[in-house]
């Protein structure tokens, strides 16, 4: 295998919501909610996904959590927010805290306050509409 | 903000499992489980990861469930599929057929087989030891 990351999906529960977040709160560039032709019903998923096309790196992709279980097959699980993250590195330690602060002004919960960790990373994470995990980071040894 | 994705952390049960899984079943690169050093306690996370540098994109870290809530300061969730997919894209058809067979023959669950979608790719899901979903698709509109 070859592996690369082109997209990552995010289950969600309101996709308007999130699209107002990441959209409107975050200012992340999108052609909105796409893919309305592609209806479902209560085996088939629906197609209506937002698109975000980042600076560099894989696509981030809305959909509901309820279309995603369909997708694959599956059923549908509780929210959970320690499923996963999504990092991304910025360049200096006060990127993180403006990034944050412009994250909690869109309506994310702060869970916690960045500060240093042990493995020399200055951090903070933020929580989109679903609970979803974003941790800003400055790594003085790999700057974003 | 410039958003961008540097890194993608999935909460694993069993680091030695996660590791064995893509390390030897799927053949990504990596040096291991590093930041041993970093024990943690009750409260503070342990900083042991496995990462993998991918083809292109973000890292990929494999990161204990219960580290990442201690990190981000929240309860460890139950584990639920339909939180997040992460999808790459490949350069035909029976590349598709090809990774999900490899991803089974590592031990994968294959939830479903790949079909084609009504919105214009062909794809499939596998699931990681933790029931992380994995989608490979062929998009003839967008080649991998």
């Amino acid at each position: 295998m070859k592996p690369q990351i082109s997209v990552i999906t995010l289950g969600v529960d309101d996709l308007d919501r999130s699209l107002r977040f990441y959209r409107d709160g975050l200012g992340l560039p999108t052609k909105g909610i796409i893919g309305t032709q592609f209806k479902g019903n209560d085996t088939s998923p629906a197609g209506a996904v937002a698109l975000f096309e980042l600076r560099s790196g894989p696509l981030l992709c809305l959909y509901p959590r309820s279309e995603l279980a369909k997708d694959a097959h599956l059923k549908a699980g509780a929210p959970s927010a320690t499923e996963f993250s999504i990092g991304q590195l910025v360049r200096s330690r006060d990127e993180v805290d403006t990034m944050l602060e412009a994250a909690a002004a869109a309506g994310a919960v702060i869970p916690e306050q960045a500060h240093e960790r042990p493995w020399g990373i200055y951090s903070g994470y933020f929580q989109d509409p679903d609970g979803h995990l974003w941790e800003i980071i400055w790594n003085p040894a790999m700057p974003g």
